[in-house]
């Protein structure tokens, strides 16, 4: 008996599931490196790496590839809806890879590498007659990138392509809307909670040492109280930048549990990474090599870390489990630092402060905002790199009150734009607003969801993320994700009102002008 | 300004590169899976190194490589010699890999992973009947792919081109001429050892518990001492069989303290690995992408593994250190089991035993003449599978004298010839030839060698292995190697003077009829 011949679209799944093989491999490798290599392999590795990205780039941008797009679309009627799902994210990695000439995407990876360079060198003295060429640099590659992808994929703007590239599936205009909604109430917020944070009880500090093995007992701890299944993952306690990778049935992540003075750094690194991997391991299995079985890009994915540890892990009632389990770790039965309710007022201080990365969870979104902004008028050529720094401190000043000292702490500190990671930003915070919205509607429809949290049992919580998040992959749009498991398409109504109650201790109550739930309408000329 | 064209030789040289790349990628992958891959994700794994395989066959199978090999073949004699070489190599890696039919190599991967599974699963019970066709199946296909390799390489014989595919660059008349004076000598030895052992005193048994963790770092002591660099290597200390793998500038190596009993075995599989990774490491730095510069198939590796192991570890004056060591980390200052001496008569127990990887070093190559016998004899068709056991059996009465009491102690122990890996066996003996070869010229040119190892110090003959091994990686073959080395090609001699002065206690002494220094001579017709 001889096989029928392979349809375009076999074609396609057969090649796209090679192409998440190969790229698996390489995330292993990736963790690897971070995790187990040995320090001087590092040229090895990074010729292996890059062979692999070589490799899957020819697959994928193999003729034959767009013969089978074009073939399988023209009889995609006939394809179950998931499978014409999968066709539109086929194209869209194939217009990302191969929409691009050879030129620009080799220097695509130059600006990555070399930009990583250069952003390590300069970021600590913050040289910005050094560094400002290669900004114009990079932002002009980008955003002859950007014009391509708006073009082949029909996105609203160039900026739109490339924050799709990150966050698919999401309009620049919504974000727009949601994001003036929360530049219009955050500095009052932040006026409001650094007030009454002067007024309130003070936190005693943690007093050190806490022995990194220790730490890392109690991350294991929280990270099996979550729900991670380590017989399909990894947690690794190091010295290093926390994240996320590997591969969905081989998820490793890494914590930081250097810091002897205080151990909330590991326990909100912890918690954070453990949220991602939680979403990788529950994608669905089924799919999983296809691109419908991924995980929707950045701004849900950093949903997902964010629902853990700023939503979850934060509720009053989490600091009795996290009480309980400090005290028997460290083996401090009596250090008053440790109670329940001295730990949440260390988790919760607000502060205004130059570095993003070091940010508390109500000044964060703030941050981005301000990057936000700025990478669109520098795409959009409404600021140039010149005037970059400047801009920077007007932004610090009128978001935060502060002002940076220099440009390491101001417009050098991030490894984005020198990287051409131009369009990566607003996953950040709209991961937070994404997070609270979701979080909204998992403990209306699970009500003990906070009080479960007392003894560490975040099922409820994480079943229902499964359901509704974990377990779609990429098969929706993130509006369509967002109506599907809410009832709403994503809004910054529930994140306000979560920070005005943690940290004004009120609901939000928006102005009449600032109606944050009205959706922007199209625009009409002359408007 | 426009580069020049590349040479033929050069795109060879960037092809092999890339593809030394991904199998360096597909070994780390490998290792990992030993080491620290969760347990429930070999599904992802299994599929990423199929992957990877198939990539690098499809990078050497691409028709442009032949062109390329025969215009830089007929250009060669511009090229300097190290290239030269390295071009015979790389025509001998394009026929192993494309000269076979899709079909062919499709199959022999199947065999090793099938075979695999079968002997996992048979070779407990040592179910023959199940097991036969399976095995008549492998080496059918074996004969047939030794034939195509013969004819293409020009191999004096079949059984030699599948036995140069694990040890090239060696004649199989050599090896057949060296082993027919091992087969004479060893019955006597091995009596006479057994003998001599029984009136000599008897050792201590060692006292257990030695916990894993200690035995860990008595392993990582060794090693340390031995010269292994670990910012370019790693140890893992687990329940498995030890194994040497990785890249050569990321070499992993596992070793087992598993067995609480006694910490013998696990200092004896640390140095075999750790005599591995050193050669590995040691390959020249300038050609690590290159065929040439990798390391000469497996019976130099052995012998590498095998000179410390066997030759440098088992020295009277090693026993020092090892006591010293011992003593340290177990915290025995008093047991008396630990003395030099009785750890030396524990090491160097001989004990005629069906299992090859239990058997101690006297009556380790009794095991590898068998079967190198017998493999021939299946692969030329002189011996039927049918016939198998019964010829396993008498082989082993004839060499050790026991018979085993079934097949799964007898000719279903190996997962060698199930698998596809026929030819490799002559490998472990010959490592161990070379080994006594290399150290009695390594001894000659150091003679401080041996009394330096009482405190650990290997560095005399890890530089001397450096200089005329591990640094010449593939540039010459056996021979060539071994002459420059030690002033002879490889015999014997060395190898029965070693045994017999360890085991007899008293320099080899060949009697008239069997000058193992001799080289075989052509055969004319008739004779």
């Amino acid at each position: 008996m001889t096989a029928a011949p392979k349809s375009a679209y076999q074609h396609l799944q057969e090649r796209f599931a090679k192409i998440i093989d190969i790229s698996n491999a390489s995330a292993i490798l990736s963790k690897d490196k971070e995790t187990v290599m040995p320090k001087n392999s590092d040229e090895d590795r990074t010729r292996q790496i890059m062979a692999l990205a070589d490799v899957a780039h020819s697959l994928i941008k193999d003729p034959q590839v767009e013969k089978w797009l074009d073939a399988a679309e023209k009889d995609k009627r006939n394809l179950p809806k998931t499978d014409q799902r999968n066709l539109v994210l086929m194209r869209r990695a194939w217009v990302s890879q191969a929409g691009l000439s050879d030129e620009l995407a080799t220097e695509l990876a130059r600006i990555g590498s070399e930009g990583q360079k250069l952003h390590t060198e300069l970021r600590k003295t913050g040289d910005w007659s050094k560094m400002k060429d290669w900004y114009k640099h990079s932002l002009d590659t980008l955003r002859t990138v950007g014009e391509i992808r708006k073009e082949k994929l029909g996105a609203a703007s160039v900026y739109e392509a490339l924050f799709n590239s990150f966050s698919p599936d999401l309009a620049e205009a919504t974000v727009a809307h949601e994001f003036a909604a929360l530049e219009k109430a955050l500095p009052g917020l932040i006026r409001e909670a650094v007030d009454r944070q002067g007024k309130g009880p003070q936190p005693l500090p943690l007093k050190g040492p806490f022995p990194p093995e220790q730490q890392a007992e109690l991350s294991r701890r929280l990270t099996e109280a979550m729900g991670f299944d380590f017989t399909r993952g990894k947690m690794f306690a190091i010295d290093a930048h926390p994240s996320t990778g590997g591969s969905a049935s081989d998820v490793r992540f890494t914590t930081d549990t250097s810091d002897e003075e205080s151990f909330l750094s590991a326990v909100y690194s912890t918690v954070h990474e453990a949220g991602h991997a939680l979403y990788e391991q529950n994608t669905p299995l089924a799919h999983r090599y296809q691109p419908v079985g991924g995980s929707m890009g950045m701004a849900v994915h950093e949903s997902q870390s964010g629902i853990m540890e700023r939503n979850a892990a934060h509720e009053p009632e989490f600091f009795q489990f996290l009480e309980k389990q400090a005290r028997e770790v460290f083996n401090r039965p009596d250090d008053p630092a440790l109670s329940a309710e001295n730990l949440q007022l260390l988790a919760n201080r607000v502060n205004p402060s130059f570095i993003r990365i070091e940010a508390d969870e109500l000044t964060y979104p703030a941050h981005i905002l301000l990057r936000t902004k700025l990478e669109k008028a520098l795409i959009e050529g409404t600021l140039s790199v010149d005037d970059l720094p400047q801009a920077w401190n007007d932004g610090m000043k009128s978001l935060l009150g502060i002002t940076p000292p220099d440009n390491a702490k101001g417009c050098m500190q991030d490894v984005h734009w020198p990287t051409g990671a131009v369009g990566y930003f607003p996953a950040y915070a709209l991961g937070n607003m994404i997070a609270a919205q979701l979080y909204a509607a998992a403990v209306k429809a699970h009500p003990e969801i906070p009080k479960e949290l007392a003894t560490g049992n975040f099922t409820p919580l994480r079943l229902w993320l499964k359901d509704n998040i974990h377990s779609k992959g990429s098969m929706l749009t993130t509006d369509e994700l967002m109506v599907a498991a809410t009832g709403e398409k994503l809004n910054a109504k529930y994140y306000l009102d979560h920070l005005s109650r943690r940290y004004a201790g009120k609901p939000y109550a928006p102005s009449a002008a600032a109606n944050t739930n009205a959706q922007p309408k199209a625009r009409k000329p002359g408007n």
